[in-house]
Parts: C-alpha cells; sequence; structure tokens
C-alpha cells in the first residue's frame, strides 16, 4: 500500500506528459476561482515553477474546494493537458483532490503577500514554503553536492574531522565548551579549580573552530583531502556576516605550494558558481529579480551595477586578481578614501591589518573583480603559515568576493620543523599538547598548503541574500537558538 | 613556481605511460637494496598500490639513499619502465631522488611490520599512512560521496540541520552541554539555580542526538530532503559499538509512507554498498584479506562463513527480510536459545524490547539476511512514530544488518496533531516548547516518513571492521579526545 505513487512537479516540467493521468501532492500556494473553474497553484518543492490545477466544480465538490487554501496540502489526480494560459505548457485538469491537510487561513501565517526576510526569520520553520527560501535551499544543496563532486573527481578524500576537540591552539577565535558535568555542582581539585578529568572526555573539550590542523594529518597520508563540516565561533557578533555555527570547506593539499593553492581555490570557486549557473537557472533568475526589487529601495550608488546572473558569469569568465599585501598597501595608501580620510581605520604604514572597508575598496572599487591578496606579515597571520624568505610575510593568501569580502583564506603551511618550532614559541602556543601536529614534520614532511571556504558566504554571493541568516536553515547566533 | 608538478599513483596505474618521463611524490613503505640497486616501495595515498621505484647508485647518491627510509617523504624523477617484477606493470627508474622530509627509523612508529589495531589507534594521526587504514579511509570517502550522490540524483535536497539546539524533546539518549558560561563562577538566578539567560544563546542549549525534527521541517516544504552531519550521545559505553561523536544520514521524505520508506531504506543501502563494489575493488580486496587475517586467530564458529567481497554481493543481489515486530516475538520465542534459555534476556512476552542478540539469532542465523523490523509496540518507539491503526503498534521500522546489528532506524511520523499531542502528553514530552514542530501538523499536513543511517556502522559493514574507532578519523569516546 505505498503511498507515494506522485509525479514530482519537475518532472512535469521536464517531461511534459500531455494527455497522460498522473497524481501530483504538494502544498497550495494560491487559488483564485469563478463561477466555472477553480486555478489552483501548487508547489511540491522540486522547482520553484507552480502547477496549475483546474478544477471544475462539477467534478470536485466546493466542499472540498473550500479546503483548499493557501498552505493546505493535496493529493490531486488529474489528466496532463496542453495550458492555454501564458507561461506554462501544460496544466491539470483535476479528476479527485484530497486534501492531506488544511491550514487554516485565520492562522497560517505565509499568505500570499510580501513578507520582510525579518518576519520569515522568525517562522524559520515554515519560510521554505517561500519562493525565495525555497530557492535558497534548492541553490544551498546543488553548492555543497558541486562542492563534494569537485573534490571526488580531482580524487581527494573527504575526512570528517572531529568537532568536539581538545585542542584550542589554534587560536582562531572564542570557543563554545563542551562539558557533561554539573554546572550547578562541578567537581574541583585541591586548588578550587574546576576538575576537568572528571569530564566526560576527561579534560577541557570545546567545539572546532576548524578542521585544518586535522586535516593536515590525513592529508600527509592520503595526500589530497578536504573536510565539509560545521564549525563554531563564541563571538558575540551580531552582523550580517557573522554566525555562531556555520559550515567550512577545508581542503589540505601534500606537495601544493602557495600557488598550486590559489590555483586550487579560485578553480574552486569557478566550479561552484559554474555549477550553479547549469543546474539553477529557474532559482538564479528568481533570486535576480528578487534582489533587484530590494535594491529598488536603496539608493541608486549602493545598487548592484550588475544583475546576479551576469555577475557570476563575470566571475567565472575573468581571472582573479593576484597581489601582494604589499602592493595592497601600495595601492590603498595612494586611494582616494586614504588621501581624503574616508576610510575609518587610515593605512599609513606596511603591517596594518586590513578591514573590511580596505578589502571592499580595493574590490569593488579598484580592481573590480575577486582578489587573491597573498604574503601577508606574519605578525597579522596564524603560527602555521609559511615563512617567506622575506623573513617579514608569510605565504598565506586570502580570496575577496564583492559584496561579501574575505570568502577564502588559506596558506601554505610552515613544514620546516625548526621554524615551525620558533614561531610557535614566539607566539606562545604551547608545543606540547601539539605534539601530533609537530610529527608531521618531523616524520616525512612535504611542503604542503590548504584554505578555508566558508560555506555560507559562498551561498550568499551565489543566491545575492544579504544576510547570512538567511542561507541557512536555522542560523545560531547570539541569544538564538530557536527550532 | 607551482611545486605541484606530479602525477599520481592512480593515474599511472590506469595510464600505463610506459616510456615518459614523470615525477613522483609519495611517502616510503619499504626499501630493499643490493649492492648494484635499491628497491623503493612509494606510495601517495591516491591507492593502496605502491609503486616502484629503481634506484641505481651511480645515479642516486648513496647519501641521499641512506635517507630513503621507511617513512620518508620523496619527489622523484624518472622514467616509467615496463616491470619485470609481478604484480606490477610498470616501474620508474629514478634520474632524481629528493628527499623532501626524513623519518628517523629510530623514532618512526609505522616501522614495516605488523601494528596491532590497538597500538594505531593511539597514533591516530598516522594510522592513515598504513594500508589498513588508508583503504578504510578511501572506502568511507566513496560510501559519503555515494550517499550525496544517491539523494542528488533522485530529486533530494541536503539540509544542514543545526548542531548546537535547545531542543532536546527527542530524548534520544544522554546530550554534551554547550556553554560559554565560566564554570568556577556561573551566574545564578534568585532560586540558586544557573541562570542561563545570561549564557551565549540565554538558553540551555546541548549538542544534537539527531536532525530528523528539523528535517521534518524541510521535508514540508521540499518534498523530499536529507541531512548528513555530526551527531552526539554523552552516553558512557566504552564498546566497540559507541562513538560519542558520529555522523548520521537522515533522509525525511513528504508523501511517503511506512512501505515508501522501507523500499527507499533498502534501495540506498544497497546503491551504497554497490558503489563501493564498483569503486574501491583495489582496497575492498585488501580489507577481505585482513579480515581473513584476523579471523584465523578466532575459533572456527565465529569466523565469517563468507569473504568480505561475497558478503557485500549477497546483500546486493537479496532482498531483505520484511517482518513484523510481532512475526519476530514468535519467531524468537521458538527458537533453541529460547527453549534452552541461552538467551541473556528470555523472550516470554509480546512487548519486549529486543536485544542486540535477538536481533543478532534473528539476521545470522535464523535469515541469514539483513532483516527490516517493522510494526513495534508504541512503548519501547519515540513519541513521532505513527500509530497503526491496532491502537498498539506503530509504523517504526530497522534495519538490522549481520555483525552489526541495527543500521537504520526509521518511521512513518505520526501527522495527526490530535493523536500526536495524546501521544506527548502520555509520554510527558512538552508541546509548548515544540510549537515549530507541531506547526508542521497544523499546516498542511501530509503522511511522511524518514529514517536514520548511522554512517560509520555502515562503513564498519562495508570495511569488516570490527570496532567503530577504526572507521572514524579521529574517534571520540569517554575519555578520549586527543588530536
Amino acid at each position: 500500500m505505498a503511498f507515494n505513487k506522485r509525479v514530482k512537479i519537475k518532472t512535469i516540467l521536464d517531461e511534459n506528459p500531455v494527455g497522460t493521468e498522473i497524481t501530483l501532492m504538494g502544498w497550495v500556494r494560491t487559488k483564485r476561482s469563478n463561477k466555472n473553474v477553480s486555478f489552483i497553484a501548487l508547489n511540491d518543492g522540486s522547482t520553484i515553477t507552480n502547477y496549475q490545477i483546474v478544477a471544475d466544480p462539477n467534478v470536485i465538490s466546493e466542499d472540498i474546494l473550500r479546503k483548499c487554501t493557501t498552505g493546505s496540502c493535496l493529493k490531486v489526480t488529474g489528466k496532463v493537458v496542453e495550458s492555454m494560459g501564458a507561461g506554462q505548457a501544460s496544466e491539470l485538469n483535476a479528476i479527485s483532490v484530497e486534501v492531506l491537510g488544511e491550514a487554516d487561513p485565520e492562522k497560517y501565517p505565509l499568505q500570499p503577500k510580501k513578507h520582510s526576510l525579518e518576519f520569515l526569520r522568525d517562522i524559520a520553520h515554515l519560510r521554505m514554503r517561500t519562493n525565495t527560501f525555497g530557492a535558497v535551499f534548492r541553490v544551498r544543496h546543488a553548492l555543497a553536492f558541486a562542492v563534494n563532486k569537485y573534490f571526488n573527481d580531482k580524487g581527494f578524500f573527504y575526512i570528517h574531522t572531529p568537532i568536539i576537540t581538545a585542542s584550542d591552539a589554534e587560536g582562531a577565535g572564542e570557543t563554545f565548551k563542551v562539558t557533561t558535568l554539573d554546572l550547578k555542582n562541578p567537581p574541583k581539585n585541591e586548588s578550587g579549580d574546576i576538575d576537568y578529568r572528571k569530564d566526560f572526555f576527561e579534560r577541557e573539550a570545546n567545539l572546532t573552530v576548524s578542521g585544518q590542523l586535522e586535516g593536515e594529518l590525513a592529508a600527509m597520508a592520503l595526500s589530497e583531502i578536504y573536510t565539509f563540516g560545521p564549525t563554531f565561533r563564541a563571538e558575540n557578533s551580531n552582523t550580517t556576516r557573522h554566525l555562531a555555527e556555520f559550515w567550512m570547506i577545508e581542503p589540505e593539499m601534500a606537495f601544493y605550494d602557495a600557488e598550486d593553492n590559489a590555483d586550487l581555490a579560485e578553480d574552486f570557486l569557478k566550479y561552484l558558481i559554474q555549477y550553479a549557473l547549469d543546474n539553477c537557472q529557474d532559482d538564479l533568475r528568481f533570486l535576480e529579480s528578487r534582489l533587484l526589487d530590494e535594491e529598488k529601495s536603496k539608493p541608486a550608488d549602493q545598487r548592484s551595477e550588475m544583475g546576479l546572473l551576469d555577475k557570476l558569469k563575470f566571475v567565472v569568465d575573468n581571472e582573479f586578481v593576484r597581489i601582494s599585501y604589499t602592493e595592497a598597501i601600495d595601492i590603498l595608501k595612494r586611494s582616494k578614501p586614504n588621501q581624503k580620510k574616508k576610510f575609518q581605520y587610515l593605512i599609513d604604514d606596511w603591517g596594518a591589518d586590513l578591514q573590511s572597508e580596505h578589502e571592499r575598496y580595493l574590490v569593488e572599487k579598484h580592481f573590480k573583480k575577486p582578489v587573491i591578496l597573498t604574503d601577508y606579515p606574519k605578525e597579522i597571520k596564524s603560527f602555521y603559515m609559511r615563512q617567506n624568505e622575506d623573513g617579514k610575510t608569510v605565504a598565506a593568501m586570502d580570496i575577496l568576493f564583492p559584496g561579501i569580502g574575505e570568502i577564502i583564506g588559506g596558506s601554505q603551511r610552515e613544514e620546516r620543523l625548526d621554524v615551525l618550532l620558533q614561531r610557535m614559541e614566539e607566539m606562545n602556543i604551547p608545543t606540547e599538547e601539539m605534539w601530533w601536529f609537530l610529527d608531521t614534520r618531523r616524520f616525512g614532511a612535504t611542503p604542503h598548503a590548504g584554505f578555508g571556504l566558508g560555506f555560507e558566504r559562498m551561498v550568499q554571493f551565489v543566491t545575492g541574500m544579504g544576510n547570512i541568516r538567511d542561507v541557512i536553515a536555522f542560523p545560531r547566533t547570539p541569544g538564538n537558538a530557536e527550532f
């Protein structure tokens, strides 16, 4: 008595099976009726396109039709016929309609009118039923699949690095503690400190900020690996760019130097975008028009110069600009906003950390292209990045995207044990608890490199969504762990 | 100055480019020398097969060759020539050898001899460099890719459900707390309890035990979705079957009933196994011989009746047995071990929870096939499972595999709001904080179903590894969060 004898709307659109009798299941988006007929727009999530059900009140009872309100769930059997209406090849002449689940119009929050993104964020459990979020999450799926396909086709191996970790040596940010201790009466040792030996892992544990260090271990055996998993920051940032829980992709490759690393990163990003262009045309076209609409309320100079699809094609078709940090500082020093003191943080000297305003100037005003910035001062980068011969810079790379800022951060890794140990000492990184990381430099070390791509930022770029909370199903931010 | 101008060993084996000059990079597995020549077996992780480097001491200096010890990392340029040796089509006549990283034979733990799995677990940062773990993690990758490919090809959408959650209503097990509070001096409210309003999420939060409930929300919009992410149990189980952190795949489908659910699950499992058979022949053949070796030390009646590959093919080629819990109880009651009181838990009455020994009896002794057990008593299953018309059972399904036990648990979900609310009340599940879950039954409800596959158990089944800690890169268990 299998129930699932339906045809997906996407399949109907692809195959246009005029003349056949089929069963559809999905949710009512809108219904309009006149004396002679009701038109129901049905959506089943397989595509952004609604499919039109034509219901003759002589065939489908008035009682049933009354219940076919926005949000209700239907099982409709009927005959596919050519459509007279514009914008659709066919429609379904209903033979029978079963209301699987009603949606009281007085209570269902998603009535057919414009809802703000803020409102929809509060009902994230329902927002995927809208055109915008249906499109966003189908594109997100396509990008996630493209990530796996890209690396699989290249012979990389997917590694699940640990989520709970006792190593917080990377210093990438504030961490969440993971514990099973009774917070009200935690065990303490003689000196009055929490006795973590009594905790589940018999030591302090937290949520990972990156799988890189463990990824390196795997790369030193399998050559080319990637991670794709959740990472965490316990930073109190209530911005449109930050989440407490987000997904990262971190490839790590033995035998790659900084140039190999940048080549891979550029190729990878272009592949992802091209994949979305090839597989998500309908959704992207809808998201383009949504963005255009949204930007109408902005001052002209803050609107995008290109439509979403053109912007995506532009990134795929053009080489990214590659410049060193040193060159970038020169450009920024001489730039108008620096000269006219429009930057909040003025660029005076080599060594300054670049702020979002500087990155945006380089990408959006100066080059108008994605930029790969390389060879940063070692003082503003992590201990594990490979020191260049100048003794001042490291083989770091940040990739900056228009509208998004940093989308990738990476580096060639320091494989020379003595150089690494010295740098760790300078930066007060405890070497004893990192014995396993250092072992990869003790035994069979090799030049290697890797990078991290923030998956949500990539989804934002491809979908044109301005707030990172709108590209992950159930965002976690300070004060928010609903659903 | 890109460094990565190498050819992977897998590519050489596939293309056999005899006569060309190429560069290889990888790690030395073994070296044997005589007066006239050294043979170096190099592995780069792309395949289980080592590639033979032939080094003439008149070409490659003695000084270099001395450093080519087990574990050292080499860059070798040479000419591919047909091989005289057995088991290899070609080998590399070295023109130059560069030692990228040495591995002191006095200190490198992975010398060419047999190491126990226990020993290798302690050096999990290096164990992927062994044949066994290289094979396991290549197979794990292939299975992970197959998961994504299967669902993508079927039009399912990958949803990243939250890792940190404030909802622990599912009651699937003990959870880890996630907090940024100062454990030494946590804020307290007037009644002396921890004041979670001061915590990062302004409420109690923990690590997810399942993405199912959030998956249902997405399925009620996109029809067919799946999750593939880490889940957590804070249970103090030091067994070969349990991890504190493991990966689960949870598809959730609108418009599926219990039978559709079982059909999908069986098809999915067979697809994964067939994918491994098609894509991991070399690794599986090695793992089969490893298992055979391991079983030699066991008493004859504990050895597998089939080799690993035969066992995998057998599962793909045969229909799973589908029986109800009630039928299973009848079989177990009449079984020899029950009659002879050999079961630790004797089966007397309908309603008993099945233990591992019973599941193993059904799968390994009685049917000798995977078994789909359905329609369990509602008392021993979760609140969200759909009640059958008998008023006693729910539309649950467990899939039991030989040697592994439960590999999938799933059910048709209770979509009837009144029935669900009553069951939640009976089981003391708070309904207020589950408002969002209940909304899917209030608005556009439909029959739907889903299941969860424990990914590590699947990897165990396909690789034949007996301990779950040997199929995840860096296992988390009580007292263990190393690496």
